[in-house]
């Protein structure tokens, strides 16, 4: 537990030590299971190595200090595993773990950790995906700035912002969907099987555990580093999120707020501020994801049939990959649902350029009869004009005998948005059909 | 052009200059022909607009002058070709680019070339699994040793280490045919599209260009990033091939070799080595993939409607990551055609342990009489037995009456290759099955 | 040339191709002049050898080509420069490149090039303190906000800002000013040298070059590491700089401004807007470096006497990494000296609050009778009042019978920014005393 | 506790929690005592604070619960200490964090941590030093085959190894000292400082908690970009020992082990292997590095005087980066110790290629009279020829009449060392300077 567990992270216990532990002892019982139906090892064995398989039997602080030596969790696990079968029946101690190599338990164990991490961001991506839904309907018509290159650019709607926030999570979703990743790791010391761990004892071992068949990837881990990329990704559209609201809730802006929470935000010397305390933790993780990701990715050239350090260069990294990209997915819901959005903000900032970011409207409407090239030449004078004298652009227009029919129009902000609210309804409807 | 342009890439024009200003220039013809269609703008000057969009036109050097003041290619490139077209006819030059911004015709060309290079790798994953195909029925019973954490271990077979590589090879392939990545970027200033270039506009730029519609995906980059990432994962599964033989290759294994060439792999001043020189190249660029894909991933959480520097951080890195990638794809096949294979080196470094590495088989075999954990640490002191007095395991085991009935079948290396010969006839079997 | 080489680079010839193909031929010549001088061969061949090695003598399409082969640039430079001195002098060529490796050639030329971009960076960093020295002068005492997670927080001057951005280039000089990483690299193929490359030749070549001496580091990179570290720090310091300066350029501040260029920082839609192009090219090169330098680090656990890989990794990377820097560091200067800074932009935006922001003032002010938390809190209290009642701060303050003499002077801003103008002239004057 | 606690990492208290969190309380009491010795709070409030400055006091889960509200641990921090203060003295609470900011806080107890690293590095690299020195003498004429590219090369001596690791590790001490990165933080809101924290304050903290002076850092991360860039390298030089070691220890080459412990380096399936579990560690370590500093140097670019994020980045990264590097630092210490050298194999190994390893010897002698490249080609064609026909180099030689006096002496291994042993004595010498 980190003195940031509640700023970062989110509080699952999947990725917690016990639970690696616990999943790989069930990949212990469940192999004694599968050998003992095949008939390798006699069926009272399994029972009772899988009655042994029990958490609360292992020495756990033991077990850490002699990780030390053999170099992974499943050496010492398997030992105290085989102690305390032979505790309770000496015969049944034989047939612990038979056939099967360390990165068996420990890659399978993976698997089944992952496994339950696609079901919670699954959940979690439907609630953050029905919650961009919801704010999307909401402000479907809500005219703000749009803005490039951190300039006020042109009006859209802050429904249009929140539409593709959700086709980014919608594709998430099928990213994750789309993965083939998970595999029964078990294959034994070099990957080549031997008769103990034959087909029929893996086929049973895959079904009990969920896990499809596959083949030793024992160091052939593009599968890990496609997971890794995916909550790299994953960071990275969230942060994208955190860092439209963290700009847009600038003081100078104010035309969004994270949710207020008694305490929340605060500042230690000035008590007026609005911290975008959700937002920051985002983009911290979205700044760590990457380089977690090229660490797994650095990770792959491993030696032979087992490597001598990438592959333990996998655990950890692995584990804070998902924990970051867990924690930034639970606050990015939190940040959507408390969202505080100021209409009236919106549209004041619409206006304080003085019809500057009608600009292209007058573009457009000139290029007919002057062409692009000219036509931006020309707005562009008058845009300079309008900023030298402190008039607003529509009336330095005015003054210049142009053929626009209508130049009020042209200023009006809901006539400039473009398709935004056809583009928005689409992207509701394709929600919908999700559904 | 590179010093080193052929030794860590492939002579592909696919991601040259001229290639991508010549994409930028599709789109503005295709533009201009999609909106003649939907009547926005006039045919007549569609087609002279298209008629001038030809790389010889443009003033490259200009150009690139030029980006430094606007900040993306983009605006040169408009802003010569509407000259250019102005040359020709001055009421065509008027449609030129018209409803569009940068950032489309960028982003548009940049998936007209990941398009191009996921035919290209396509081809040459096809050639390669066809060539890792190849080598597994050759060395599928060619038997040498497995190694985990750079030990011998176990024997296995040469065809099984090259079928893991085509397994993964085969993920790739399904991983990049999986991915949805490509989609028309045409949105305008701020992804909320105009009346130029609506929907009907859209989809006949889709149409012709071969691409998907989407809507903005201006700032929202989860699928540059996907693309990035399945090059980072590629270049990791090759560079983790060219690992495997660069080991191999060592003096004292001498198992594989890189094909000759005249005065390949030559030392300036050694002339008896034979440098992993194909393998060094592969593995130099899997060294640099991984933070390339880092880069990109940490480039995700752009501002608002467009970022400022992020984006821009996307081009040349993009770039230089599927040339090492391609250049690494293309040095693979290259290193499987031309590998020469010591099958005796192979044989005789199985039997240099003086039968250490059967060892297991003797656990295995002691297991049903003693259990996992006892029989384990039988062996282990018979072994250290062995390496004390200078004899071979089986002599030492020989003297010390186990209940073993056939010593010597424990000692026999194709008797100890696992399931290997199986599980390479799987995975050819549903190798040819892809065909 | 890339399509960018404008945009984020800066244009000098230091580590193109050509200058590095000549400070390889730099080494063979003085390699030759040492060894004569030493007596180990005859100084007529190391005449004809230096005479011989000319880049105009050079074929280097064909170099590249055999690069491929040996796998690195030393072999087929040797070849050919070996091949130029026969046509010239048989006996002559017998004494080119004696007892070296081609690592001691392309280590050493890369030697030769950092201290060329050693003093390109000091005179830069000299020039950047020097503009930023300037600006700190000149906006001593304008008053402008404080930001803290992109909130108001408290005023300060804008010359506080670059006054810390001034510190940060002093610290980046003397942090180049104490690296010793400089060392001629010549110790023949696996770092013990030989009787052709003896101390007396070193020694010589050590002075010929103006490197220090040193044992071999052919597999130790820490040196070339830290160089890179360097390069990346310094891109995060000016990236800091650009970050700021890109913020207060968005619309709703105003604050700064890039100096205008005919055409600079036009959109190609929206004419009205002034992009912070060369911000976005400088924040590009800040997200880039990091990535590089990972690069750097990840390829320092090289094999043995000479990596097969990892050597190589570094080559184009240290290119790039300190290419784009360099390109940094120019576009710093280019933007500093054009720095529009509207100081009005500045106050007004300082009122904007209605004065929330000196409402540490008050907690202050208020500390002494209630207490840093009570007072805070009673604070807090006021500003929400104030927000909801659409009232000033001061106003709001006023009705509430506070211990405070002069609540007038909690709000005046050159009253609330602290020790700004003190810390700026310790500043101003360290820089002098560097001078 | 990470399940990995002991195989990754060294068992150290300085990096955690309890530790941070009294470097912060010491921050607070030594404010307190500081603006007491200069008049600004009472002296009786200053002892009372610094009398509750105990991390017993604390609740430390609230603590943690609470910055998911404030964003950072010092704001919950200062307000349990306000509370403890105040139910002792009411009037102390009023002084307590007067006039400091969060950051202050923080950035200071980091700075105060550094120090602590510092000495504990500073102590451990003495250590390493001092066994790589003893190893060095040891083992100075001990031949062993230099290998580049993994290929056996030329002959050496092992001393000639461990003497360039000791000169990185001496690089490393030198590159420590030369550091300026320590300063207290203590600026207040904005970084312009104000009246309770004047400079004589300052200068009173600074003294009391051994930091140099320094004006604001907030938001200009070089130096920790520089402490993590050091540790970055660290890990890197102590990767590449372990990265020989570990293919040293390779079955086929047999040249040095990891000192055995009881039950170390066995692996679950094969009881007779040696497994480079250490190595393996320091390993891993230095894969995951590089990626942390990148972090730290993306995290550069912060926002204004204060970040949203990207400070927030800093701080689990740090922690990670400096906890693994002293992990990789105190295994590589134990990896050295215990270091079993086979001398034999080392002589053996230098044989296995039947004379060709000495062909530079040859082609050096042949240059004379034939020129490098003709002598070159001769050697390699002998070389050719002695693989072909299974007779050693030698024999091969004595059939061609060449040139060379005495054909012997060039097969002799300790006269093909070069200058190893002169080189060592240099390096032994260099670090007895140091003593």
């Amino acid at each position: 537990m980190s003195l940031y567990t509640y700023l970062f992270y989110t509080q699952t216990s999947i990725a917690q030590e016990r639970q690696s532990l616990e999943r790989m002892l069930r990949f212990e019982a469940e192999l004694a299971q599968a050998q003992a139906a095949c008939g390798i090892i006699p069926q009272q064995a399994a029972d009772i190595i899988q009655a042994c398989c029990r958490i609360e039997f292992l020495d756990i602080e033991k077990l850490k200090l002699e990780i030390r030596l053999g170099g992974n969790a499943a050496i010492p696990l398997v030992q105290q595993l085989t102690r305390i079968v032979k505790n309770n029946d000496v015969e049944a101690s034989r047939y612990v773990h038979v056939g099967a190599t360390s990165q068996d338990v420990i890659d399978t164990a993976t698997m089944l950790e992952i496994q339950e991490w696609m079901q919670w961001f699954d959940a979690k991506l439907n609630e953050l995906a029905h919650v961009l839904f919801e704010l999307t309907k909401q402000y479907r018509s809500t005219i703000m700035m749009g803005r490039t290159l951190l300039q006020q650019a042109k009006p859209m709607t802050f429904g249009l912002k929140t539409a593709t926030w959700l086709e980014a999570v919608l594709r998430s979703k099928r990213r994750m969907k789309g993965m083939e990743i998970l595999g029964l790791q078990l294959q034994g010391a070099v990957g080549s099987g031997n008769s103990a761990i034959q087909k029929e004892v893996q086929q049973k071992m895959a079904q009990s555990l969920g896990l499809p068949l596959a083949h030793s990837w024992h160091s052939n881990r593009d599968n890990f580093a496609e997971w890794a990329s995916f909550l790299g990704i994953l960071s990275g559209s969230l942060g994208k999120m955190a860092k439209d609201i963290s700009l847009l809730m600038q003081t100078e802006l104010g035309e969004v707020m994270e949710g207020a929470a008694d305490g929340k935000g605060g500042s230690s010397t000035m008590p007026h501020k609005r911290n975008p305390v959700t937002c920051a933790a985002i983009l911290a993780n979205a700044t760590r994801t990457p380089a977690l990701v090229s660490t797994l990715l650095s990770a792959m050239p491993q030696e032979q049939e087992r490597s001598a350090g990438l592959w333990h260069a996998e655990w950890e990294t692995l584990t804070t990959l998902v924990e970051l990209s867990a924690g930034s997915m639970d606050k990015t819901i939190d940040l959507m649902k408390g969202l505080e959005v100021n209409e009236e903000r919106m549209l004041a900032n619409v206006g304080m350029t003085h019809g500057l970011i009608f600009a292209e409207n007058v573009s457009l409407a000139l290029t007919p009869a002057y062409g692009k090239l000219q036509a931006h030449e020309l707005v562009e004078k008058a845009c300079k004009q309008s900023i030298k004298q402190g008039k607003s652009l529509q009336e330095v227009l005015a003054t210049m005998d142009l053929p626009i029919a209508d130049l009020d129009r042209l200023f009006v902000p809901k006539n400039s948005i473009g398709n935004s609210l056809s583009t928005i309804d689409e992207i509701l409807q394709s929600y919908e059909n999700t559904l």
